[in-house]
């Protein structure tokens, strides 16, 4: 669970005071707005922060936080703007998605193979999957601060996103024909999807990838765990890129 | 820490009934010797199990338990003798060797990835280093018991005894010149040894090693977690071996 900090008025100056990093605000569905709770949306708005209505059931674990139906959540980072990265000049770039990973331990693992290898951005969804929070920041050895990490709302527009962008979108899928190490991943843009500890990667997503890949399993046991797959298919691509150094790295 | 039986008479009927999997006795140093310790070591030693003298610090931390100087760790795991391992007739046997690993949550899960990749025995020193408790057997998902597990007193007697029966030793070391992909892992039995999170492999290991390997680094962040780092070099074999199949696998 990230950090947090509750009530109306906290959260109202929290984001008044804009010094920490707020990564999500959620509001409780159906309950009476008032002018601070549109003063908390409106700043929200400002600052490109995401917000969401949720159902009452999903406040319980808050109980016993007089949390007067509004949660803000800090971050250890500030997260960048999907376009504003995309602005970015530069050939090449590399991201890894995370879709749906749960685990803080994993996604901490798996921004720090990221820094190794050189990758530019991290982007995660603001549902379903692990924020950044002082576990992931500590599981990542401090990488969370050496790679800029994107929030977005919908993992299926920022795919779309991506591909207008000129980036090709692989995505991890163990029913795939195609081994990890048959893609060449040198001289172009590229997105790597990485599925939930669970489910695997979201049917939508899965539909819409340019590439589809697999790790092979020499043994009748397929279940390694994310952050070691994300890891292997993220050193094939250093790899290719130092094996060729003609094309981009 | 792994699970524990305390006491004279438990460890005594413990070892006696040899039903459950013991994998280390300690010990405490310059205690009174009386007929029951003296049987436990008989039998500790009847059964090819580890056993160590400790000062009496080392007993603090189980200060709550009467342990009357006798504590013998339980494993979800039986573990292999390497004698037995080496006698058994097979062609490119993989072994992976952590030196010093000490989560428990990264010794699961490099087991994990040594059994998806095929390998054939994962080799553990009995001292500075985790050994197979229930949260490894968790960690793994079930992968501890789907592989050979081997644990050792000394792990340079190991390298030697595996040198003398035709295995190459790859150490993994950040200064090391080659890259890790710069080997042939084909058609030879081969031990890949990891070293420890802080403080990497034994000095004297790495001076007995045929082949030392680094993982490249595209970013002044040298700091791969050492379970994602076994299973980038883990599978950079599985990958020569399906490219390679008139090669032994």
């Amino acid at each position: 669970m990230s950090d947090f900090i509750f009530g109306r008025n906290n959260v109202f100056e929290l984001l008044k005071d804009n010094k920490r990093n707020v990564s999500k605000i959620l509001l409780m569905r159906g309950m009476k707005e008032n002018s601070k709770i549109n003063q908390i949306i409106e700043l929200a708005k400002n600052n490109s922060i995401i917000y969401q209505f949720l159902p009452k059931e999903k406040f319980y674990q808050y109980k016993e936080y007089a949390h007067q139906g509004v949660i803000a959540f800090v971050s250890p980072v500030k997260y960048l703007q999907l376009e504003e990265f995309l602005a970015r000049k530069k050939e090449n770039k590399k991201i890894i998605i995370t879709d749906g990973v749960e685990d803080a331990h994993n996604l901490g693992s798996i921004i720090r193979t990221a820094v190794c290898a050189g990758f530019d951005a991290v982007i995660i969804p603001s549902r379903r999957n692990i924020s950044i929070n002082s576990t992931v920041e500590k599981t990542s050895a401090g990488a969370v601060n050496l790679i800029d990490i994107i929030m977005v709302n919908s993992l299926s527009s920022t795919i779309d996103k991506l591909k207008d962008n000129n980036f090709w979108i692989i995505a991890t899928d163990m029913r795939a024909k195609d081994n990890y190490y048959d893609i060449d991943y040198c001289n172009m843009n590229f997105a790597i999807v990485m599925g939930s500890e669970k489910e695997g990667i979201s049917a939508t997503i899965l539909k819409n990838a340019d590439f589809k890949i697999k790790i092979p399993m020499l043994k009748e046991f397929d279940s390694l765990n994310v952050a070691n797959a994300a890891s292997i298919i993220i050193y094939e691509t250093v790899k290719q890129s130092l094996q060729n150094p003609e094309h981009g790295v």
